[in-house]
């Protein structure tokens, strides 16, 4: 079995895959009298032939070594995952390799991190650590067939940093 | 001084004005083998001529009792708040009157809940209740003029419920 060793989620190294939507720096104008922070267009929202929506994932705990054999993209739209909960997420994403999964990289959340999956990027589903999550999901909605499926021949485990 | 008493927010309330965006019942559909209910398209996202974009607001706390003496409009599109912190927000809403707003509704959100405005419903500004909240929020992006304020000649105290 080979292993994967999560690493903090970090806007650069997320970056071939999606976008990470957090506070950092200055936000980019105040509003509201002084009283609010935008931080603005974080994400590439891409809903493709589709409309965006937003719907609510409530998803079970998983735990470490967390054993990944399913990855899965959607070839119609980005897909964001905001948590309400702040249970950190494993974030498993992967290059396409002729259509397949490449090597996967495996990130964890933080509380106050939530991230935009590119359309048509590999990864893996929705996996809390440690605790039950509930998680606002912005997506591609239409009656169009989205998802494509591929279980991996040679699964990982995926363990701590 | 008039006064408004804070209600409980609930859908069948919000209606008129949007969605409330929550767990509510079972899912519509259970995913990833098991693990995940996905509570379905929960909210009518609408962003007019421009794109979707994720954003994040970073706001001050507010306390009761509470003064609307502002509220606003967005002619081009919807616009969803969607807590990160599970800090109640005091939702204040409006129906139109010839151009103005209408006798306000209020209500507090609870831990939880999110909420999607519609296209041009008159609202206050974001209000964390009792402590600093950040929300992403899910609206139009583009560089068209989108926000249509209106101070309120006779401004309202919001109370406890």
């Amino acid at each position: 079995m080979t292993t994967l060793t999560l690493r903090p989620l970090t806007a650069e190294a997320f970056a071939p895959y999606g976008d990470v939507i957090e506070c950092s720096g200055a936000p980019d104008k105040i509003i509201n009298q002084g009283m609010c922070g935008r931080h603005h267009d974080l994400a590439l929202v891409d809903s493709g032939p589709g409309r965006t929506g937003i719907s609510l994932f409530d998803a079970k705990a998983r735990a470490l070594p967390y054993r990944l054999d399913l990855m899965e993209r959607h070839p119609l739209g980005s897909q964001a995952f905001i948590p309400l909960d702040n249970v950190p997420m494993i974030v498993s994403v992967a290059p396409d390799a002729d259509g397949k999964p490449g090597t996967p990289e495996v990130f964890l959340s933080q509380p106050g991190q939530s991230i935009n999956i590119h359309r048509n990027v590999w990864h893996g589903v929705l996996a809390p650590l440690g605790a039950p999550g509930r998680y606002v999901v912005v997506d591609h909605i239409s009656d169009l067939p989205n998802l494509e499926e591929h279980w991996l021949e040679d699964p990982y485990d995926i363990l701590d940093q």
